[in-house]
């Protein structure tokens, strides 16, 4: 089987390679069309997109799956209709091909310009949440790389009816439906092969938990962006006010507890501990934290914590809590502990502050604001893949312009090198 | 020893690591004073280094090597003096860290900034080259980056020499030594576990032969930058200027036949053919051009080639020779054979040319120049650690600029999201 696997992956590969050539040529206004009618079709067929999901739904009843996988599995009207709308939000961006990054012009006369290119083919593998394939596909599709789609096998009835969509869309735009292909087998091996494929895939971008991380990590033979935890602290400075920390840490914390930006770490100098937890503890409500035995002295309601706890991303209401002498400690402790996801500061002391944001070496730093604003849209920067922890390339939020490398041109008129 | 030599490296990539957090937060100032005394150090330590590389010499003898292996291995005053002022150019080029890079301002008063950093620590594997230990030495501290190298083990005693004057330079700056460390080991186990080395190392870049990409394509856990073969080409379109496209082309195979950037394979209009080559040979002199029957029958002194020739990157005085009826089938020629690191178009035709420069992937893409001008320094980036084939990242000349990557910072007031 594995054999057949491995020259099915290759020549899904192979074909992308095709698309991503015509792709790279096509105008603004093609893939904007392409995007638009994919919207279209979305629309249009959402009884069969509907049916298709049920199907899914229906094969995973009794497999053990819990509430939440099913509830990132499922799709009702207003879920498409979000997915329709955000293929026309991609399509209302600015493309991002074609930018001129740099120009130099020589003293020989030569100009030389830097300008965005798509990277080419990208894969993206990824789970059971359907939608992620058709944000993917858009935002690939704009960015002008053909994109080879592997979901989970739980979501994949949902998956060929949101492919199809985005093949009618890239039809009626008289683009390559192999630009946006599926990987339509269960076959594990896919993915390993995917991995593999350094002749036709530029960049795989894995999204799911530990197990296929690590595989990714083992097996790949072409480049990756990552998308690891998002262990997320939140350090409270002795100089902060701790009214402002308290509505933050709150936000940070149960705005939503299952997206990598929530803060799953607290840091609190000891200087304010006292006098800052219990507060914070009365405002959390319901969240469980937990702390070594100096904070239990000061609040009873905090649960013993083991060493796992400073490593962990908790992606629900409970929360760590470390208490350090100053911001030195603070940073010392955030440095070995975070997954260089995101990492925030509340203080109102600027100097302390910058020294923070100077050395904390994660992808996004804050001060003053909650980590749950760690998400490409907030920052103003369109639709997302994701947050990339790597630091190659791109990180921190993976949008349309992350999706573009460059290439150089050299404009000459016969000039020869001395 | 294998055992024994993981420990080596891995402590290595520790001590790298510590000393990177140190680096990133230096001062321009301080790295530009290690520049100029690693600069210093050279030039008084010169005698010991020419000891240091008459042993590497020695050790060679009658193992084989051929003269241009010598010549890249063996240096001489003036070698040593054209690494220390390399050193001193670097120091003069701008501070590639602290760039704002992009900047939002957002309806919430969150102020979201894109600032260039250092990417932490980069390991250079290269052959016997002395100055490419210096010169990788020099962009990386500049850059803010740790720097681990492994240089060929026939350069051992010089690279030893070279990397003490680095570190005196760190030194003088009062910077950590470690932040240049030597793999001082001539196992060559050690590249395999720099390669996995994904706790520490965040980024391998190989310079080497085939036998060396080959191993890091197949070893990687860490992000590589690659730097494929040069199998660069020259179209000469029908509309070319053919005066302007023998001068061209004579300089771009033989300026220097033993640079990346030197043209390999040419491809010509059917067209011109008959009035292009045999003049275009006479300018060739001694140099050995290879084609097809219908070349031959144009110039006999064209010798035959094999399909082979159309993927060779010749490194010397030889240049293939493929006739296309138009620049469609050029580009689709170009396309299959490039190694994607520099091809050129000669055309008058300022259309065809356009079309050539938006079509072929390659990371410098040419018209009516010398493919010899693809360096960083020729397109005004200063000092280069090489030209880089992949797509992610960094494409083409690899200078300061592309040692960085970013971070954000979010700047906020206590906002927390809705």
């Amino acid at each position: 089987m594995s054999e057949t696997v491995q020259d099915y992956v290759n020549e899904l590969g192979r074909k992308a390679r095709q698309a991503a050539g015509a792709l790279a040529g096509a105008t603004t206004e093609q893939k904007n069309t392409a995007l638009r009618a994919t919207a279209k079709a979305l629309r249009e067929t959402m009884p069969a997109l509907l049916d298709a999901n049920r199907k899914d739904v229906e094969s995973v009843a009794g497999k053990g799956k819990n509430a939440a996988f099913i509830d990132r599995l499922v799709l009702d009207a207003g879920r498409i209709e979000a997915m329709a709308s955000a293929l026309e939000q991609i399509a209302d961006l600015p493309d991002p091909v074609g930018r001129k990054l740099a120009r130099f012009e020589r003293p020989n006369g030569l100009v030389v310009e830097r300008i965005s290119v798509p990277i080419g083919v990208i894969a993206m593998v990824y789970e059971s949440r359907p939608n992620v394939g058709a944000d993917a596909g858009a935002l690939c599709l704009k960015s002008g790389n053909a994109i080879i789609l592997r979901g989970g096998s739980e979501s994949l009835n949902s998956t060929r009816q949101i492919v199809a969509c985005l093949a009618a869309g890239l039809k009626a735009a008289g683009l390559p439906e192999d630009a946006v292909q599926l990987v339509d087998t269960t076959d594990r091996d896919a993915v390993k092969f995917l991995l593999h494929c350094a002749d036709y895939v530029d960049l795989v971008i894995p999204r799911g938990g530990k197990g296929l991380v690590s595989l990714v990590q083992r097996e790949a033979r072409v480049p990756t962006l990552l998308h690891l935890d998002g262990n997320v602290h939140t350090y409270i400075h002795s100089a902060a006010d701790l009214a402002k920390a308290t509505a933050v840490v709150v936000n940070a914390k149960l705005r939503r507890t299952g997206v990598c930006g929530a803060t799953e770490s607290l840091v609190v100098d000891r200087a304010i501990a006292g006098q800052y937890l219990p507060g914070l503890l009365d405002a959390l409500g319901a969240c469980e934290v937990r702390g070594e035995a100096e904070s239990i002295a000061i609040d009873a309601r905090i649960k013993p914590a083991s060493d796992e706890d400073w490593d962990t991303e908790y992606l629900d209401a409970i929360l760590s809590v470390k208490l350090v002498d100053d911001a030195a400690e603070a940073m010392t402790f955030i440095e070995a502990h975070s997954s260089h996801h995101t990492d925030a500061i509340i203080t109102e002391d600027s100097e302390t502050a910058a020294a923070f944001l100077r050395t904390i070496d994660s992808a996004v730093v804050m001060h003053n604001a909650s980590t749950q604003f760690s998400d490409g849209g907030e920052f103003g920067m369109g639709a997302e893949i994701g947050i990339a922890t790597g630091k190659m390339h791109a990180r921190g939020p993976v949008g349309l312009e992350q999706l573009t490398i460059y290439k150089y041109l050299v404009l000459g008129d016969g000039q020869t090198r001395p």
